[in-house]
């Protein structure tokens, strides 16, 4: 089997030791950053240099695009334009909607692995990254039955639990679980940033747990956040509406709302979460 | 040193039971349900049983009043009745202004331990629940200065670290740092139950942390936010704002505020967390 991997960081690194490693594969690697490609050679993820990127995807049965989000739409056009004809092509942005839009090619099939968002450098990939991760596959109605197939078939030789989900469905849930939390984790500690509050402020392990992502890398999460604004924008007027209600409960002192409503979310919480933990 | 507890739960038998074992104090005890009376007197927690409350004060030099923020103002205003002219009155009510604007008492100063909400049984109560705990007191006008100290030294023999803050700053405070986030977590949570969804959701870190405090104990929440409705709504109000704003630079696509608002994130985090987790 022979693999690209077009963008050498933490993710791409750990798909080429992991494509090395677990399914016996033959791995080419790219990145516009040279010395990631150094490092890829040194920590034995790639079996070889290529001279450009064209070579690199030259021969690939399957390639994987792990670049930012942003450059995403750009990156797999590049790709696609001198990937083979009967080439599976799939990506691993957090975002699926901008870059599944952006082709209608037979060979595309989004894709976005559950390991982590943040750049912590390419030196800290590992094979075993994906060892029962969840992996989204957002085929369009134009992506062929055989490059699904084929991309299903190596996410689970990586050892990730492929799931498939229209790209719609699955920006609007990514709004929802990670980056809602994101942007409630700024506003609390930006609240929690007052005058009136200095010296005072002791916080709990509600507030620790609630604020532990604020402010995460911010070249990641703004490019994140804009790839998705549709989905997040109709998160937040969903998340808007929601924290009225209360304010109106409040504000009525209506103890009998607010109880029902804390019962819901702890019925919610129980379906959503129980033996995940 | 005379002490006694009025509400002999979690946090009333933590307080007798290190008033007896820091403090060398003789304890007595009170509760509306006389089981908790009886789990008291069978672990350690009081010296004797009192046939009454007006009994259980009679003596007292400090007061603790320990029952559910809702039924703290008639309680406080029972005890100040029948309770000695020298003595110090305090509750562990996690919110101040409702019950220390119902006291013009001298002998009565609000207090706060932040030592959890839950209740989860007397029979968990310890010895050191409260050490190196802070234990906001929120004094008024009225507040004598010999009430004050005695409640603050006791607070010191518990191994606590007494806090004086206004009660309005630190029922706005909890409303940010404790409410709050138990708001947000029960919107996540609402949110994320939506049927698009269902067999599709694999919660990620930030989702687990952000939600784990969703549906907490109804009764003791329900109680909390209906008597801090006036911070919490104010809180509300303000958090709203921020997500509209968040929502506006959404909808224009301008990634330079988005990415501003982050940067700031990152910097009251900082300020406000580091050396604390």
């Amino acid at each position: 089997l022979r693999v690209a991997v077009v963008g050498l960081g933490w993710i791409g690194g750990s798909i080429a030791l992991a494509a090395r490693e677990h399914a016996g594969a033959s791995v080419t690697g790219w990145d516009a950053d040279v010395a990631a490609i150094d490092t890829a050679v040194e920590h034995g993820m790639i079996d070889r240099r290529s001279a450009s990127l064209e070579e690199t995807v030259a021969d690939a049965e399957v390639v994987f695009i792990a670049a930012p989000v942003g450059s995403l739409p750009e990156l797999v056009a590049q790709v696609l334009r001198c990937a083979p004809d009967d080439c599976a092509v799939t990506d691993v942005g957090s975002t699926k909607r901008t870059v599944v839009d952006a082709h209608s090619d037979p060979r595309f099939v989004g894709g976005h692995p559950l390991a982590g968002s943040e750049a912590i450098g390419a030196v800290n990939a590992r094979a075993d990254m994906f060892d029962g991760a969840t992996w989204y596959l957002t085929p369009a109605g134009t992506t062929s039955a055989s490059a699904l197939g084929r991309v299903r078939e190596l996410v689970v030789a990586l050892r990730a639990n492929p799931v498939e989900l229209d790209a719609d469905v699955h920006d609007e849930l990514m709004a929802v679980v990670s980056q809602l939390p994101h942007v409630f984790a700024n506003v609390l500690v930006a609240q929690a940033t007052d005058a009136r509050f200095a010296g005072h402020l002791e916080a709990g392990p509600s507030f620790r747990d609630a604020t532990r992502v604020a402010g995460a890398n911010t070249a990641v999460w703004t490019d994140i956040y804009m790839s998705n604004r549709d989905a997040l924008g109709t998160a937040l007027d969903e998340a808007i509406t929601r924290l009225t209600h209360v304010r109106e409960a409040l504000t009525a002192g209506d103890a009998s709302v607010l109880a029902q409503w804390n019962d819901g979310a702890a019925v919610a919480r129980r379906h959503l979460l129980e033996g995940r933990e």
